[in-house]
């Protein structure tokens, strides 16, 4: 199978219009009047982000749903997408197949669409980028930058999972046994569920929000830090599934954990009873003056992670 | 040097208008009344695209201009880009700060400005995607689907050079002694011109377009399949750099090489005034009925190749 056999016969019934059916060079995108377009652009690599040995579905799943985390934190409507697939020589008609199919899944599951890209070989690793297009109400956009001392935060869903998940999938605590709980945390892993709809919901309401992808104690710092605020937040408030419990892992684990995919949000108190009728939102801590991140337990011990989460190199 | 180093010290005084710093989790992008926003997305790996030892800034140069080419071909006016970089973990500092310099550069000559991205480690080779975002009036995008039977075919600048200079960095005819002739053609393969000012020039008047980028004839089947007609070129016509025909390589190398990222294009007798008026644009053939790309020569030979350009993968 060449790049024209995959390109007609895999991604072309994928795509968008303004796509051109990827016959030309480039791809146009309508932006609506009163719309602002909201742009991300995420790259995963084989052995980074992803093990490898993953269905190839859910490989492509995860890639989109990554780029759509990020729309989800802009309060951002997502649209389309543009995929660069960068594929080693051994790789089979069937993977390429199966591969196409999870984006098409998740193009229903998500109302989008393939708008263009690029398609090579690579000697080295199996690498995917893509690039989501989302649209938002001009001006309405979620930014990390608003959070001002006295909001509550928020997260959206269980925290730690998806870490846990990798330490399944790498067999690093289940020695190869694995329970429902490993399999529920390694879904958790392979197959994050972006917050959508949440992201939209909050537009208007919260005053900063990111996703986590990198673990919550270093991600709040983000917001922090672009907030110029500190934060605190109570340990034994943290949102645990009952499968993480279940693992009785260190909060160290929890907290610097990465590939959570929840949104992570603040919001002037005012809105707290609107926000946690959203469902799935779990209030955590308090915006605070300074600029430090502190986790503090209930026997008011600080347990702050001296390593905050994952640094891509 | 850690990834928020990286970002913070030679990205972040790269960022766009709309890129946030580069401290948000998407960007966002204002397309003006009446413009038709235009994208394209490239992956560049090494060892495929480009060999590695070049200097750094010329690899980010070149991943720039492979994307402002498909720009050009479109007409549009390149703006702005997201950038995913795939690093191996032998990266220097010194490797970045020279890939940030060549960006820097581009940006300066093309008016475009950084508008987000990721960077992220890679256990295999360098790999770079970048998304370019253009404009163009609306309705006025050059595509390859408009070439009537009659038209001219035109191609700027010289064909071949760059695939030359790709076997003259793999050593292959020059077993290492380089002339000027030599280093001109290297320079061809390292660092390709996109012609962004005549795709601009050649909306409303070209009548089909696209870059070269994998092959003359390949890329001409492409004009041929979308348009549903055939075409014959001269070979005698065909523009070779003095550098080119010193090389004395057969027609193949010129007709099937890659990495030209000149323009091709088609249009109507009736402009070819007009159009040799823009300079640097040579009229090689005509669009004629049928399917097939045919090359003939001044003996009225078919010298069409049978390897008709690169294929990805």
């Amino acid at each position: 199978m060449d790049e024209f056999s995959f390109i007609a016969n895999y991604l072309r019934p994928l795509a968008a219009e303004g796509a051109f059916a990827l016959t030309d060079d480039a791809a146009s995108f309508a932006v609506p009047q009163g719309y602002e377009l909201i742009l991300t652009k995420d790259a995963l690599v084989r052995g980074v982000h992803f093990i490898g040995d993953e269905p190839a579905h859910l490989i492509a799943q995860k890639a989109l749903r990554v780029s759509l985390s990020d729309c989800a934190a802009m309060g951002a409507t997502p649209k389309a997408y543009l995929l660069a697939l960068m594929i080693p020589p051994d790789t089979s008609e069937e993977w390429l197949r199966e591969f196409a199919e999870g984006l098409k899944s998740d193009q229903e599951t998500f109302n989008i669409a393939l708008l263009g890209g690029d398609t090579t070989r690579t000697l080295g690793e199996l690498a995917i980028s893509v690039t989501m297009l989302a649209l938002v109400p001009k001006g309405t956009a979620l930014r990390r930058n608003g959070a001002k001392v006295g909001d509550n935060i928020y997260v959206s869903g269980t925290i730690g999972d998806a870490a846990l998940g990798l330490s399944i999938a790498n067999n690093i605590f289940t020695h190869g046994s694995r329970t429902t709980n490993h399999d529920y945390l390694l879904s958790r892993y392979q197959l994050p569920k972006p917050r959508v709809t949440l992201g939209q919901q909050l537009r208007n309401i919260a005053s900063a929000c990111m996703d986590i992808s990198d673990g919550l104690v270093q991600d709040l710092g983000h917001i922090c830090k672009a907030s110029e605020v500190g934060a605190e937040i109570a340990w034994e408030s943290i949102p645990l599934s009952h499968a993480a419990r279940a693992c009785n892992v260190s909060p160290q684990a929890i907290l610097a954990g990465g590939d959570d995919y929840e949104l992570l949000f603040t919001a002037p108190p005012a809105s707290a009873t609107a926000i946690i009728a959203l469902g799935n939102v779990t209030h955590i801590g308090t915006v605070t003056q300074g600029n430090r991140v502190k986790v503090m337990n209930k026997n008011n011990a600080d347990i702050t992670p001296s390593h905050k989460g994952y640094k891509h190199f």
